[in-house]
């Protein structure tokens, strides 16, 4: 087992060796965290808890690009942010979507949703303009959501 | 092993017993077929390939309410029918989304996208009413898809 666990480790740390995020997810957001698959960001729109998780992972574009192992990797670590996140917030609903139409980069939307949200029960893509968090309100959020899903920085 | 396959199969079919499609997916779509978790449908709406994944799981709104077995067999069943409609239709990109907003039953979209199609790059829901398939053409997608995938009915 543990040796298994070392040889799905090495893999994915030469697979993570090529990636660089991609330049507008590094303009709309801002790194929470890493998980064993994924970095967590927090989308700059204060109108949603809005949140995506990028597999780290070069040239994927498509889920289904990537390997056996990291594709329950990624089910198993889309669930436990969007369960945490749930929670946290007390969500309505959260919507889970990989669009990448815009920004092809495989990147999983994690948005938590209410009845009461503007956008409701629409999708919240191009509905309205971004509204860019306070820096005191993006740190506390950051450091909350850091240290409740454990991640590493 | 077999008796792990027999025991995971037992109790889907127990999980499945309480399972009703929503109404307004009944509604909207076409039953094509079943994998071993999900039944897929087609969604009357001729604008753009799209298909719907639906687990046989009564109760559930969040892919992270299903139990392990069930969010790996999810993950595996959209993987190969993400795969399969995109080598089939040539996209340019999928849509993978759990949204639920109007719907609450878990239901995962898997849309075709093309750079072609009108309503690119935005995200296809609100965005242009349905425009239903003629008959013929409906018989012979499901047909095809049904057949490709192997499905059991």
């Amino acid at each position: 087992m543990r040796l298994k666990l070392t040889l799905i480790s090495r893999t994915l740390t030469s697979l993570k060796m090529n990636f660089e995020l991609h330049p507008q997810l590094n303009r709309d957001c801002f790194f929470i965290g890493r998980l064993d698959l994924c970095q967590l960001l927090l989308m700059n729109d204060s109108q949603y808890p809005w949140f995506i998780l990028v597999p780290e992972s070069a040239g994927i574009q498509e889920i289904y690009q990537l390997n056996h192992a990291q594709r329950m990797l990624l089910q198993n670590e889309s669930c436990r942010v969007a369960q945490y996140l749930a929670d946290l917030f007390k969500a309505d609903k959260m919507n889970i979507a990989a669009i990448g139409n815009v920004v092809p980069q495989l990147h999983i939307h994690h948005i938590v949703r209410y009845r009461t949200d503007q956008a409701w029960p629409s999708p919240v893509w191009g509905k309205y303009d971004a509204v860019p968090y306070h820096p005191e309100r993006k740190v506390e959020l950051i450091t909350r959501v850091r240290q409740g899903l454990d991640l590493s920085i």
